[in-house]
């Protein structure tokens, strides 16, 4: 068996764990640490797959949660599994689906079997087993896949007694949460049960790599327990669930800080779901590799702009006559269209005011442009976040992204103070 | 004063009254026939400027009419003008309003003077006169500029009764559509008024060109009227309006095969709003040079592709498993990704399936691929119209483009049979 998944550290920082790395697969390389724009339903929304590669995305990620409801993996198989089925011939990530069930779905039983739900596109049932979710992945395709887990509401207690609540009122069928700490031990030993049944059906082990996903919420004991668990199964990768769920940023620092050194360091980490510049930051400072996120999309879509000095609502009447660009120091198609060889009059940049003008019209290259450019926005973090890393210049870093420097931990020191 | 628009004619057609021929502007050239894609609101619907030239577009039209409302002409000359504004350096051509304002409002009054309406924006009182028409067009800064007409009811006599009694029941103030035929009469003659107007409305006169617009109707002696009054004015352009207003095809052929030879042979002419595939080809026959429509970009916002040999509805389950591109003979980034430098597997176009599920799944990516491909259709046929043209082809021209072949007036001849 060949391995589907080779990870070279070239390079650790002085000061941090942070480390620069290159992960290779089947479909291509990508450095790390590194950002995968998240294209939900086979797409990024929006954007044309050589529009996200011009944003210096390396990989992308799909969610099998979406594509097992529609079309179906067995159709994105037949034709030419996720790659060519979305025309992205790089790396692929693929989720397992749980993530999306536990937050969006009708949960009709979850137990040591699996999890069966109501599909939110035609209302049908479906089960989703480890067995299951793993075929699923096999099918589509993707260049990493994930592990099936059983994610536990919300640590915080408010946010797991409401998700209780509307699971009891709405499902009778539905298993009663009612000992939040006991939960979270059973989603942690059951998530390490499915990791071993997620190996074992695995039927693509030379071409595809299987993370497995640490959980255990805010409690660090229980973290510990978990990626014992999870990292006693030898696997290419393994990752870090459960984190950016509703919590700050200081209480996802003080879980990563703590995990990420509880994985292999050989290994690539990646922490799901995260998130702002700040978190990634730290996160990287302490060790992950990779991570994913809706929000330069998700937020883009909703006219919100992220700049190296915080962020912009492109709707407010401030920017209604605004002539510059979204953020001097970007470089993406709005921002630096020179750049990209557009046909712009004297290669000037468009304006906040024309991004406005699009939002408030209902037009759709409003949630293009800013798509574009929060996802180039993050592809320059991580490019400057490796060479933070390489040069050990993380003052220089924090002064280059005010947005991010909360990350640092400290307040950048200032050599020439 | 310096010309703001040349047009030379590069060759004409052995058999047909058709030229080929080279439109230069200030900012740039366009080769006739020419399609130019609408973008309405200072945006071709969902498509990065420079995928919009990648399809061939050499000129794309503005509509006076939604920039006067929003953002307003004032907003778009301080920031760079309708090209800066929206990022597009080569030749644009903008509307007058009056198509709109005729079609989407409410009218509270229409006279001599001009006509007054209210904004679908914000409620507000418009008045939109040949003076201020042209004082919009200026602000703007597209390289050809409308006339504004008085666009009377369609000739079908229903539809003119149906459109008489919308206007009399809402508005008590409009004018009542008593006659249809003096309305005509009227409309033609404040139409030349109008135009001598707007001649001497124009501010930018070595910037912008100016072309005037004959209407008439389906009545061959009215069209004869009103070229005859239009074309008194000496201009850079001449349109033909009131064409495709619901009419069929024999009678959109019927009044542009009159009124085309009608206008001045060494200026453009230009058939507004016109349209599928077979009308484009009978009136270059007729003499026409310049075209714009909403179809293309409209019907694939609706999943509806033209190909070369007819048409897809794209959400038809017949699709759904589909591995075929699009149309095998058509070179758009779904069609043909690896011109586009696409990193698709292996160069594979994109599938009719994925196309499909990208509009079941309410992806913006279904109505930019298809708006894309379909803009590319149309660029294709204006390709094969030129060469058409040039090489006196139109029986091969009718074999390649089974879906345009009725506008060759007869079946093509086939040599061989």
């Amino acid at each position: 068996m060949n391995a589907p998944l080779a990870f070279e550290i070239l390079c650790r920082c002085g000061s941090t764990r942070a480390r620069v790395g290159r992960v290779k697969t089947a479909h291509g390389e990508f450095d790390t640490p590194a950002f995968m724009p998240v294209g939900t339903q086979g797409t990024i929304k929006g954007l044309l797959p050589p529009l996200v590669a011009a944003t210096g995305a390396q990989i992308v990620l799909g969610n099998t949660y979406h594509l097992l409801l529609r079309p179906g993996p067995e159709t994105v198989s037949k034709l030419g599994g996720l790659h060519g089925f979305m025309g992205w011939d790089g790396p692929i990530l693929t989720d397992s689906g749980g993530y999306q069930v536990y937050s969006l779905d009708d949960i009709s039983s979850l137990d040591d079997d699996g999890v069966t739900f109501r599909s939110v596109v035609d209302g049908s049932e479906v089960v989703l087993t480890p067995e299951r979710a793993i075929e699923v992945q096999n099918l589509l395709g993707a260049d990493i896949i994930m592990a099936l887990d059983d994610c536990p509401p919300s640590v915080d207690p408010q946010a797991a007694q409401r998700a209780a609540e509307r699971v009891s009122a709405r499902r009778s069928a539905a298993r009663r949460v009612r000992d939040h700490s006991k939960r979270l031990d059973e989603a942690m030993d059951r998530t390490a049960r499915w990791l071993d049944r997620c190996a074992r059906a695995h039927a693509r082990r030379s071409e595809q790599a299987l993370f497995g996903i640490v959980q255990g919420g805010a409690d660090l004991d229980r973290r510990d327990r978990s990626a014992s668990q999870v990292c006693a199964i030898d696997l290419p990768g393994y990752a870090i669930g459960g984190v950016a769920v509703g919590e700050g940023f200081e209480e996802i620092v003080r879980v990563v800080r703590h995990t990420a050194p509880l994985l292999p360091e050989a290994r690539p980490r990646y922490l799901m779901g995260v998130g702002y510049e700040r978190d990634i930051v730290a996160a990287v400072r302490a060790g992950v590799d990779m991570f994913d996120c809706v929000l330069p999309t998700r937020n883009g879509r909703n006219a919100f702009a992220f700049t190296t000095t915080g962020s912009l609502r492109l709707r407010n009447a401030q920017f209604a006559q605004d002539s510059a660009p979204l953020d001097e120091a970007c470089d993406c198609p709005a921002c630096s269209p020179a750049r990209h060889a557009w046909r712009t009059p004297e290669g000037r940049p468009l304006s906040r005011a024309y991004l406005r003008h699009l939002f408030m019209a209902g037009e759709m290259l409003g949630p293009i442009l800013t798509s574009l450019h929060n996802l180039r926005h993050f592809q320059r973090l991580m490019l400057d976040i490796r060479r933070a890393i390489r040069e050990d210049g993380w003052a220089e870093f924090g002064r280059r992204w005010p947005s991010a420097a909360q990350g640092l931990g400290e307040q950048p020191r200032d050599p020439a103070a």
